[in-house]
């Protein structure tokens, strides 16, 4: 199997993640935070390591501003939701995946404005598009970092200054980019991670960091293990923004997949690939390779050929794992072009090698010339 | 170690649930639901397996019903801003933890109204004095079916038909006896699980249970793989209320610890244990232990003894693990009368033995004699 779906989850992951969700799981799968006793103080020291080690990949200069969500779906929505309210207009790409256009968009059922900066045709969105939206109801910006279905890099940096100078809120959405493209903290207001992506950590997992000094409200409320007299959640972050019992096991192998990050350069390796299936992907006669690639994600247009058969062919022939459709972005189909047939998407990841790359060449090729 | 903290998370875990986990990250780790290759399928396989056995446990005819959250917490959040509204009122308990306190108060910000039924000092809610509060705004009424603190548990059934003939929906939260209680899900509107508790799954799950024709409002939204040519998302259950990344490896988990309970009598190990427990601490002198204990929950109060330092030696000189102070729910302990102390609380599960029992019982009475 040549697993070429790396944008949707990383696949394998490194033997100590699953080492270390193993070991939470069999020796000490004590409740964190809930109990003083040796089980629980283990497994809440795994979770506070995890917070220190993704504070140093992103720069940031305090732990507890990480904070634990499920994924990064919820990491979005509890930003856009803890800071918008009635009144308030937020500005959104037209490149946003469903996690930001659906959670801006229920929104508006509480009188929430949602504008949408329109990117260009390889999926870039300039900030002088977003300043256009701008008015002095702008609460909230919200960019994606690079787009999962053609791997567009957006110029947050800009876009969050720009966002400073009116005293505007940003949200970078990093799922495809963490673990991956350097990014500094102190830049950005918040930024949401899906810790099975690029961070090479197990499903389960996403990281929401906000910056010191950003009190949002909360999108779920119940036990912290701390203040628990009261029946208003604790103001402090991270607990204020955790409660339940969070994914003990999925963060101390989310622990791992950060110090592996930290430690290898998954960056220089996906781009030596991607530059690979770039050069294959540009001779192929009858497919387009739309967007810009910056990160190792290729969407893939073809001339006469559906993708989804194209993708089925890909899987039962060839061994090899893609995705087809469309890919919870409807807007940034729009913007693309293609909304109404989706695309076939290439993601590479670490462990990717040459020759899977080379391999899933040829086997578009043949596909083309004989399928 | 002796570990009595059960009703914090069970431990150990069946090996079989470790196995799962394992297998999904080592060997099927593609994102399910969001690819249509080999990897996706066998994982998208086994989270529909789960929903199949927990319908089966709770006797739900529609696995579809079986909603997917990280923990109960979430389950619960959910259940109760999914249906009040401003203008609402809902009836909680006396005895709910702070995941049903903290999100319900939190609903008082948009006009909805909180009204607590009070238990008796055992921790048992009648359903008498929940209809005293019942009025025409009456929207929902939330009951924990087994106190986290004593075990007391609930007349649910009773609740729920009475909250049916008034037509308001029920939730009732089933952290503390999933698994172990049967239950009867046409006899409810909505039911909170906690995966890792006695459903003796891994962290990082949780479960609502939704009956057909109940459709609630989303608390987050994103993509599902479906529909996602729209900015809404879809209505059908359970892809309405699972936006994002689902826990794959941890509902693969799951799956086996739901196996397990379906084979395992739990409740009927957990009753002898339990009876040898109440036994041996009525017997020793300086001790109170309160509240009903009908699942294996011990609230324990001390004559003489902080509870926390009890909880510090039974750890640290004994190797038992049990939890002290005030356990997320501060109405509860204002119910019993335990909230300046807090109380030691041992919890028993399925792998604990008669002999842990006594360990923990002759440790108690040695901590009240000599330390």
């Amino acid at each position: 199997m040549i697993y070429l779906d790396n944008a949707a989850t990383t696949f394998p992951k490194p033997p100590e993640v699953i080492n270390a969700v193993n070991d939470i799981l069999t020796n000490h799968g004590g409740n964190p935070g809930r109990g003083g006793h040796f089980f629980s103080r283990i497994c809440g020291d795994k979770i506070f390591e995890c917070r220190e080690n993704m504070a140093k990949l992103i720069k940031a200069d305090n732990p507890e501003n990480i904070i634990f969500t499920k994924n990064a779906t919820e990491a979005i929505n509890l930003a856009i939701k803890g800071v918008v309210s009635r009144g308030d207009e937020i500005i959104i790409s037209s490149m946003e995946h469903n996690s930001v256009l659906r959670s801006a968009v229920n929104m508006e059922k509480i009188g929430v404005t949602v504008k949408i900066a329109k990117a260009d045709l390889s999926g870039y969105v300039s900030p002088q598009e977003i300043e256009l939206l701008i008015t002095d109801k702008t609460k909230m910006i919200c960019v994606i970092h690079a787009s999962n279905i053609v791997g567009t890099v957006n110029p947050i940096k800009e876009i969050s200054h720009l966002a400073r100078k009116h005293n505007i809120i940003t949200l970078i959405d990093c799922a495809q980019t963490g673990g991956i493209l350097p990014i500094n903290a102190a830049d950005f207001d918040m930024l949401a991670f899906a810790g099975h992506k690029g961070l090479y950590g197990p499903f389960g997992t996403g990281i929401l960091y906000i910056r010191n000094g950003l009190n949002i409200d909360t999108l779920i409320e119940g036990g912290t293990g701390s203040f628990s007299e009261s029946a208003l959640m604790p103001l402090s972050s991270p607990d204020r923004y955790e409660a339940g019992t969070v994914n003990a096991c999925g963060i101390a192998g989310l622990n791992e997949g950060i110090k592996f990050v930290l430690r290898e350069n998954v960056y220089e390796k996906e781009k030596e690939l991607s530059k690979r299936l770039k050069e294959l992907l540009f001779n192929i006669k009858g497919i387009h390779v739309l967007g810009k690639n910056d990160v190792g994600v290729f969407g893939i247009l073809f001339d006469n050929k559906d993708c989804v058969e194209a993708a089925r062919i890909l899987d039962e022939k060839y061994g090899i794992a893609s995705r087809a459709g469309l890919h919870c972005a409807p807007m940034a189909h729009r913007t693309l072009g293609t909304i109404s047939k989706g695309l076939l998407r290439l993601s590479v990841g670490y462990f990717n090698t040459i020759e899977d790359i080379e391999r899933a060449a040829l086997a578009l090729e043949k596909i083309i010339l004989y399928n």
